[in-house]
């Protein structure tokens, strides 16, 4: 890390504490694992962090020792400290609590009952009042910083090349497990740590499905192909689809596919600072509507991406009556990044579905992913 | 889902019922999803079960709406029905609970604060009392039925055909990163739906941590490689290590595996009806110590498999005094499946880790995974 991106996990922390404020609490336990890596730099399958106004507390098990070690070290000098569990988190977190007061938030959306129950007594005695919060660290999250935002690109080129070659390798008597098998493997070869999914490959008629997984259906000529998959690269997710014709490509497949694409440019046309999510979707839909596709598009438009592959903000439909607020309907700022994948899905007969990243920029948006929109004729 | 293991689904409801009925349970919201599959034969990344005295409803969100049927109509006429969500899990679920009276439990382990506090709020007025449950599913599920042993089977002789052939593909020059990428690719290869976790490959100093993780370290001449993999077959993890040598092997490497390997025979060999978990550790544990390795020996001998990749029982060292009773020292039983993995490690300089996974049998255990343990040297 560099020291510029050390002291980004400086303001991170700064401007979580101004919120730790304004709710009126002396910290918060964080147990979401996308938010302890936000936090620290620090990435497991287990871990937590305190974080109060006097110092933030990296809390891990015995595998994860020498890397917690190695996001501290690269942090600024005492930003954080580790904490090593010792029977288990649980009582690690009793013990950090209970010598201080106030009030400690707990991240309700992810921290089991079980624990909430056995902290609550654990504390009953001696300790902080627990509160239940939503989103403290999520509401820093969807504005992405210049090191996010470099990573992101880095991440969506790598992707698109892997796009690129992927569909050109699609071939008839390839299954779908196989094809997705080779997509994994090539995500690996492009440098990501992980796909950031389950990869999907549907062809023929289970393009229909907008969640289609992988089976051993044998790709034919004349199938249309989906592919939509992912990598995470230094902790960030990217997120592409596209489809390909194997063969001629079919007349339903045609009107299909410009139908969809046309609602894709219409909604990346949408983006920019000031706009809300929800006329970003709407611009998607109404395009497909005028299309008679409009109840083919069952989903939303898009999702936010960053440290999970799904996070805020919600790109999709209103779902309250026009002329009371939304919650979820949220203007649009420089840096946030989200998908754009309008698709249409016959069901029995196949699909399409186009997706891109987008960030918003001064200018409007700019494309993370930059994979052609053709319907590309293969094998 | 052969009418066989279809009415597997019946036997396993009715077994809950039962503990149900003990627990002074009318019904019991089931979210945590190796359990949803364990109990309708339904996966997905989302999904619940509301199991009552009178009716199992399977509750799934509009991605899975076909999946969930397909799962109902392979399970006994009648036996589970469909429950589409229209807004959110929560509302569903208060929709199904609030004509309902008595005492529902709840997976305190596996509902988040967020959704149990909204929960309650929302039937304060009408509808059950929840109440706090753990492991009611669970209990079930540590013995294993003869569907369950049958896959675990076949995957068993799937992931032990991949390590062979990993094995003799090491070369040095290979990274890490491309030696796990290749290992993946080999998983979907032989028939799994993905790998059981994030595979290890750990070369040279690496193998000492126990977790580690795949890095761009290139394999040397004279490494020790690590290999721990595992693969997911019809829902059913399997999980397997071996250690090789590229090139001629070191005096350290040959005393470490060889105590490691006499550890893991002495394990096994303990594996019998009526012995305890604990017992099955210190025999793996005794051993290693009498090699002057006890202190390197630093986790537990293994962890049950099936669904999860971790679950009960837990193959470890008495956490309370000898006299007292451990509620973690099982007694084994017929049917129970878990890894065998003791190893040895020297901080800074290398390590072993040999792992199988047994089944407990009525002539005391058979392997369900067969690679030579001797120390290979490839490449």
């Amino acid at each position: 890390m560099s020291p510029e991106s050390a002291s980004r996990l400086r303001d991170r922390i700064g401007a979580l504490r101004r919120r730790l404020d304004d709710a009126g609490l002396s910290g918060l336990l964080v147990t979401h694992l996308p938010n302890v890596f936000y936090l620290t730099g620090f990435s497991g399958t287990a871990g937590a962090v305190l974080v109060t106004r006097d110092l933030v507390r990296l809390i891990v098990d015995s595998r994860y020792a020498t890397a917690a070690r190695g996001a501290v070290d690269a942090a600024p000098d005492g930003l954080i400290t580790v904490v090593d569990v010792e029977s288990s988190y649980e009582a690690t977190y009793r013990d950090l609590l209970q010598p201080r007061g106030g009030r400690v938030g707990i991240e309700a959306a992810h921290l089991s009952v079980a624990q909430f129950e056995w902290l609550q007594l654990a504390l009953a005695e001696r300790g902080p009042e627990l509160a239940s919060t939503r989103d403290l660290v999520e509401v820093g999250r969807v504005v992405k910083d210049d090191d996010e935002l470099e990573i992101l690109t880095e991440a969506g080129g790598r992707i698109s090349a892997v796009m690129d070659a992927q569909i050109d390798r699609l071939r008839p008597g390839l299954s779908e497990l196989e094809v997705a098998a080779n997509i994994d493997h090539a995500i690996r070869g492009a440098g990501f740590e992980r796909p950031a999914f389950d990869t999907i490959v549907a062809s023929g008629p289970q393009t229909a499905l907008p969640h289609a997984r992988p089976g051993s259906r044998v790709l034919g000529d004349g199938d249309l192909v989906l592919l939509d998959f992912g990598g995470v690269l230094r902790g960030y997710c990217v997120d592409l689809t596209r489809v390909a014709s194997l063969g001629a490509s079919s007349d339903d497949a045609r009107v299909w596919h410009g139908a969809v694409r046309a609602a894709h440019q219409a909604a990346v046309e949408a983006v920019r600072v000031g706009t809300t999510t929800t006329a970003v979707d709407q611009a998607a839909r109404s395009t497909l509507e005028s299309a008679g596709l409009g109840e083919a598009f069952g989903h939303g438009t898009g999702h936010g991406l960053g440290i999970e592959v799904h996070e805020a903000p919600r790109v999709g439909r209103r779902r309250v009556p026009e002329g009371r607020p939304d919650p979820e309907d949220v203007p649009l700022e420089l840096g946030m990044v989200f998908t754009v994948e309008p698709g249409a899905y016959l069901p029995g007969r196949g699909g399409v579905r186009l997706e891109d990243d987008v960030v918003v920029t001064s200018d409007g948006h700019r494309l993370l992913t930059d994979v052609s929109l053709d319907l590309r004729e293969v094998g």
